[in-house]
């Protein structure tokens, strides 16, 4: 038996480090600030504890483009290296000086924000560089080095005469990268990845107006000036502590984080824990729209201030990923698969962290200023009704704050329904009947017979509103809910005093048999009821359990298989006691029954908006003969 | 000044590959088999050319997942490996054995299929093993070797007592990626990224019924058997030539690409080229919904049947990623970034390629088999629309057989649509005005008063059709298009003759007044016509330019700026030659004047599905009234 060690073959670790990571070029931008910053922040730990006796003052770090010249410099004001150092963090790949650094000034560092967690470092620059310089001088007085590497394995290291503190690295740009010498790539790779950077970053130079001297006259032009362009915020608003804040630097920061969103936010819930993890950031309640998909995925992730990504699946629960805002935490693992994500310990305790803080907030808001959760539910219900249907915790929470609108504008908990719908909504079997629209408009007729006889109607339409009635009437006792246009109302909630019918068991017959002969039409079921004289003389329904199993069909998941392509079924309601239906019923000549039932069937389709195309047509022109 | 050779610190490699490739762990089982696959075609190369003197048989490569151990199992039969080889391919870490036997076979080995193009190759295992070990037999007639890792770079090296020829791989799992142990997730795994690779895999067995004896009695159960279960199809249809497939070939890959798509493709393209860049494949047209967004990247890339990735953005134009199928190509570069391979020449010559030959199919079912094209215009149309509107060529190509449906089914090219509309469509400018609808129902009443006239009305109904008119209107000389509500028929279409008008200026001027004060609503434009005398007492208009602005602002981009939030501007038309108007203007009481003119709006609004909510309840109520 023979043992060995492998060797990596130096000559193709480049072009393997740029091939494992095709996708992502662009990262190494990310990389070089990172390290940048890591320097500069390292430095302001060692003047602090009084390692580094030098100034530490008010360092930047600069990004500049030489497109002529096909180079990008990345230079920072930090602690520098000697060549000694060099030789050991640069020409050792995959040898992470921050946790050296991180072991050996543990306790101290902890606080200082260093960064040096991605790991791929400096070397990712040979992803976009066929050549690559470092000019670098310590803090330490010792002479300046010049390090030069064509991405073979092989480097040139010589002195240099680099008089100010800090590190210098020149990427000379590969002939597939040349896109990285647009200054407006340079700058969206920026805005995205170092918008919230710590150390502020300098990218080239902006015209800035001063005030006009005193003395200036009317027509004379402000004057101007050239100041560096700083394009990060190195204290962004969830850096700081929740007391510090005001409403407007919440919207503020919004407007940071979104510049093309116009509308403020809704609410915003700030989050700051660290233990048992370290997790900071500020969720925001965007106004949502009726589309659940293409809001998604607004939700940035970072860690120590530096971007890592918008997808948050796994990390932040699913029904809050309609959500915006930051989450900023050191301790999510990112060297893992997304599933992997799901199973970690740390990951299920900031998810659960995350949804209770939800929850709280819009709790507070609900006792503190329930008008304004009101003013703003339809905005956020999908939100909390997603939460409700896909987190049980969610859901015991949110059940107490959970508000129910009617028709007229009115909010209900679920608790204050029960009790304001007991009286009229109770049936003989003392089941509550809870009445909803899911449209206003289309629904209106049914509405108001249902206004008419002393009944609340709620109005849900948002559209998983189904799955979570469905829920309701599972979890609670003695509910349900049934659409205004399920049946007719005395049906709906049936009390032991029954109607009594003008008409008599044989006349009833006869009705029946006329009006089946006329509409001649298999589809109605036709239904014959006893009900207040002034309701509608004809009524189309469409049967709740079967409507609502279609349409939870249609929004994903539930409801029954093959629900969802059934034809739609429907009642035709004839109210017996209505003085229109004795008159069809005493009309003697058959042409004009033909023409009253009919007449009254489009009426009764129209008010459901079943009367369409040709039929309305018709419908139409026939009414137009009547005005005359 | 020192020179030196950058030092890679071996210890630190192998997480380093695990780091990098965080999000893709999966792809181990993928490098696997392809290297499986390929030293299988390499001994099948070598025995045809006689280079190795043994039986090639019918080889192939078994997956085994032995959870209890924690071990996943990769076997081929191929050339395997003598303890020099693994030495020498094994070893050294980034040397990929392919690329040298290519070089070395480079004439005859041009067309054996070799895979060996991801070069991640052997070491992705150590993304999920914490241990692997490789027993293997050279084809060559020399001891079999053991080589044991456990993910620090130290190896043994052993003999073996392996008999058959081939290799095999054992991963230790690691317990970060017990989710690899799962037969589920390997079998997914599976049929993601090997379902179509060249050598048959066997992943378990099956149960296979077989005939029955001739003896057997009714009553006996017919005899089964235990045999391999083969998850892959070696010879995809991709990979076989047009002649050799029917229709029902490529239905059947269909449903092999997409086993949960219960509809048959429309048409397929078959895609066959080999110089300037190699390129198979079958593209097909799915019956398409309305929604644009959820049927995109459906397309899947292999590299020599290697599942690579569902997401052809930048290789396929974008109006064709609404299209399902495969595409094979060894010459898409992978390794770089999407807009790096949109700029990249050969890519962009085989997306033009493909734009190519799904116009040259198209034309040519026109051609052939016009109806077919005909019956599933409807299916398709939005695919062509959007190559319409976004390829300059494809617009060129198209613009010969794109269909445009009228309302009772008739379908025209652009230029049998202008030969035919002609004589009724020109207006006195000479101009052609093409009427449409964009729903047969809605506009039920419009299109019935086109039809009454002799006009031809069409039926586009696709979400981007109003992009499509705009270019047809700027492209095209002396057209324009217009909805049949736009206005009152005569006007859409000006001729030299105009209708008379019943009625003097002076009753034309009292009737206005009368009825702005019935109305007494400021939204309406009240424009009195004299019209035919059986056209609509009363219509509502939607003038096209505002409409037809505002709906592409809604389907994304073009348009005015703001246009997508402008109120609806509707205009009342008043047809001053119809009975029922003469009688509103004869009306001396005023109050049934008012009624008169009230009700004949609401039945014109009716008629546009402008009457809602409560207004139509109260129409509804009257006209009960009215029955009576």
């Amino acid at each position: 038996m023979a043992t060995g060690k492998i060797n990596v073959s130096v000559e193709n670790i480049f072009p393997l480090i740029k091939k494992f990571l095709y996708s992502d070029h662009e990262i190494f931008l990310r990389e070089l600030v990172s390290n940048a910053t890591d320097a500069t922040l390292k430095l302001k730990h060692l003047t602090a504890i009084g390692e580094a006796k030098v100034e530490y003052g008010n360092p930047i770090i600069e990004i500049k483009v030489d497109k002529e010249g096909k180079k990008i410099h990345v230079i920072d004001q930090g602690l520098g290296m000697t060549e000694e150092e060099v030789q050991k963090y640069i020409n050792e790949v995959a040898f992470s000086g921050a946790e050296e650094f991180l072991d050996k000034y543990k306790d101290s560092a902890k606080d200082s924000g260093i960064i040096g967690h991605f790991g791929l470092g400096f070397y990712s620059a040979f992803m976009v560089a066929e050549k690559v310089e470092i000019i670098t001088k310590s803090f330490k007085d010792e002479p300046a080095a010049h390090w030069t590497c064509d991405g073979s394995p092989n480097f040139t290291l010589e002195a240099s005469d680099k008089k100010e503190r800090g590190t210098e690295i020149i990427l000379h740009v590969a002939e597939d990268s040349l896109e990285f010498l647009e200054e407006a790539k340079i700058g969206g790779l920026l805005e995205k990845y170092n918008k919230f950077m710590p150390i502020p970053i300098k990218f080239g130079t902006k015209t800035e107006t001063l005030p006009k001297p005193e003395d200036a006259k009317e027509e004379d032009p402000a004057p101007t000036q050239e100041v560096d362009n700083i394009i990060n915020n190195p204290t962004p608003a969830w850096t700081k502590q929740p007391a510090d804040l005001k409403e407007e630097d919440y919207k503020g920061f919004y407007r940071e984080l979104y510049p093309m969103q116009f509308e403020d936010p809704l609410f915003n819930i700030h989050l700051n824990v660290d233990y048992p993890f370290n997790l900071t950031g500020i969720l925001y309640f965007p106004k949502l729209s009726q589309d659940l998909n293409v809001q998604k995925d607004r939700i940035q992730l970072y860690q120590n201030q530096v971007f890592v990504t918008d997808n948050v699946e796994g990390i932040v629960p699913e029904f809050l990923t309609m959500l915006r805002g930051v989450i900023d935490s050191p301790d999510i693992p990112l060297n893992v698969s997304r599933s992997y994500l799901q199973a970690d310990g740390a990951v299920k305790k900031i998810s659960s962290y995350i949804t209770r803080k939800v929850a709280d907030k819009l709790n507070s808001i609900f006792k503190n200023n329930r008008e304004d959760l009101e003013a703003k539910w339809n905005d956020i219900k999908i939100v909390i009704e997603y939460g409700m249907l896909s987190e049980e915790k969610f859901f015991e929470k949110a059940d107490k704050f959970a508000l129910y609108p009617t028709v007229d504008g009115a909010f209900y908990t679920f608790e204050e329904l029960q009790e304001k719908l007991k009286p009229a909504h109770t049936d003989k079997d003392n089941k509550l009947v809870i009445l909803y629209a899911s449209n206003k408009e289309e629904q209106h007729s049914y509405i108001e017979a249902a206004k008419a006889k002393g009944l609340e109607v709620l109005l849900l339409d948002s559209p998983i509103i189904s799955h979570l009635m469905q829920k309701l009437e599972t979890s609670k006792e003695n509910i349900s809910f049934a659409r205004v246009d399920a049946d007719h109302l005395d049906n709906l909630i049936k009390k032991e005093d029954a109607q009594i019918s003008k008409l008599s068991d044989e006349e009833k017959e006869t009705l029946k048999t006329d009006i089946e002969t006329a509409i001649n039409n298999k589809s109605y079921t036709i239904q014959l009821e006893a009900m207040d004289s002034d309701a509608s003389p004809f009524m189309i329904t469409e049967p709740e359990f079967l409507r609502r199993m279609k349409e939870m069909q249609q929004t994903g998941g539930g409801g029954m298989f093959g629900m969802g392509n059934m034809p739609e079924m429907y009642n035709l309601v004839i109210n017996t006691n209505h003085e229109l239906v004795s008159e069809i019923l005493n009309t003697k000549t058959a042409k004009k029954k033909e023409r009253l039932i009919n007449q009254s069937l489009d009426l009764a389709r129209l008010s459901k908006g079943l009367l369409k195309g040709e039929e309305l047509t018709n419908f139409i022109k026939r009414s137009y003969e009547m005005v005359k």
